[in-house]
C-alpha cells in the first residue's frame, strides 16, 4: 500500500494539506496565535505562501480549517438504533466539544474566516447522515435546518454569550421539541 | 431640571459614561477599530486611563458596552396586546438588529469582553418585561431561558455561522414552538 501512495489521485493535494495543517498545529504550540504568519507556515510546511493563499484564501480561513479538522469526527455519528438516541448522542458530544477551549477557539476562528457557512455544512452533513438511517420510518422526519436551529444554535449561543452552557436536561428537552410533530397553525 | 443635573445621585458617573462612550463613537468613525487605544479614549473623554480600566476592565469590554448601548432599545418592547404578537415584534426587531453590520460588530465585541453574559442579561430583561404583561393569563408561560434558546439563539447562530440569516417564516415557526404547551415524556 505504502509504495503506491504517491500514485493515488489527490495524493499531492492531500499531502500539502497534511503538511500545512501540521505546520499550523506545531506553530500554535510554540507561539502566540496572533503572531503566526502565512510565510512562516509556508516555510515550515515546505510550500510557497501563494499555495496557501490559493487554497485557503487567508490566514483566518486556514486557522479555521485546522480547527475544524481537529473537531470534525473521523467516524459516522453513533448509531444507537433510534433517531432519538442518535440525536442525543450527537448533541451531547457537540455540547462537550463546543464547551471546550478548542471548541471556543474554533468558533472564533470560523467567524473570522471568509467561509463561516462551512461550519453549518459540516453540522448539516452529520445530521443528514443520522436522518438517512430513518428515511423509511413511518412519521415525517424533522429537517436538518430545524435540528440546527433547535440543537446546534442554543448550544453555541449559550457557550458564547451566557454565563452557563446548556445543561444536558435542557438539551434533551430541545430534542423532544425537535422530534414533536409539526404544530397546527396559530389559534391566535 | 437642567441646573439640578449636577446634584442628581450618580450624575458624575453618568457624565463619565457619556463622555467615554462619545469618545469611542467618534474614534470609531475616524480610525480603524484595531488601532484604538485606552489612553487615546481617555484623552478624548477628559478622564484618566485608570478610570476606564476601573470601570470597564479592558478595551474589549468598553467596546462591547458602547455597542450594547447603541443597540439597547430605549423603550419597552412593543405592546401589541397578545403574547404571540409581542414576541413576534420583539423577535423580528432582534433579527433585524443582529443581521446588521453594527449587530455583527457588537457580537464580536461582546465575545471578546470579560462579561459576555451581560448580553443575555439584557435580552432576558426584555423578554421578562413581555412575559410580565401576561402573568395573569390562564395557561403556563414559557420561561425566559426557553425563549432565549428558541428565538435568540437561532437568530444569532445563523448570522454568525450560516450563509443565510433566519427567515421571518422560520422565526414565526419557532415562536409557535416556544408557545406550544410542554411536551409529554418521550414515548421512545
Amino acid at each position: 500500500m505504502a509504495i503506491k501512495e504517491g500514485l493515488r489521485p489527490g495524493g499531492r493535494s492531500a499531502r500539502v494539506q497534511e503538511s500545512v495543517h501540521t505546520a499550523v498545529r506545531e506553530l500554535l504550540q510554540e507561539q502566540e496565535r496572533a503572531s503566526i504568519t502565512v510565510p512562516q507556515i509556508a516555510t515550515r510546511a515546505g510550500v510557497t505562501p501563494s499555495t496557501i493563499y490559493r487554497r485557503w484564501g487567508d490566514l483566518a480561513a486556514l486557522l479555521a480549517d485546522v480547527a475544524l479538522a481537529r473537531l470534525r469526527p473521523d467516524s459516522e455519528p453513533a448509531d444507537t438504533g433510534s433517531l432519538r438516541g442518535d440525536l442525543q448522542a450527537w448533541a451531547e458530544q457537540y455540547l462537550d466539544e463546543m464547551s471546550s477551549e478548542p471548541g471556543r477557539n474554533m468558533m472564533r476562528d470560523v467567524q473570522c474566516s471568509q467561509t463561516p457557512g462551512y461550519c453549518v455544512t459540516i453540522l448539516g452533513g452529520q445530521l443528514q447522515a443520522i436522518l438517512d438511517r430513518y428515511a423509511d420510518s413511518a412519521g415525517p422526519l424533522p429537517s436538518v435546518e430545524h435540528l440546527i436551529n433547535l440543537l446546534a444554535a442554543p448550544t453555541v449561543f449559550r457557550v458564547l454569550f451566557s454565563t452557563a452552557p446548556l445543561s444536558v436536561e435542557e438539551l434533551h428537552q430541545l430534542i423532544e421539541l425537535a422530534l414533536a410533530p409539526s404544530l397546527p397553525n396559530p389559534s391566535s
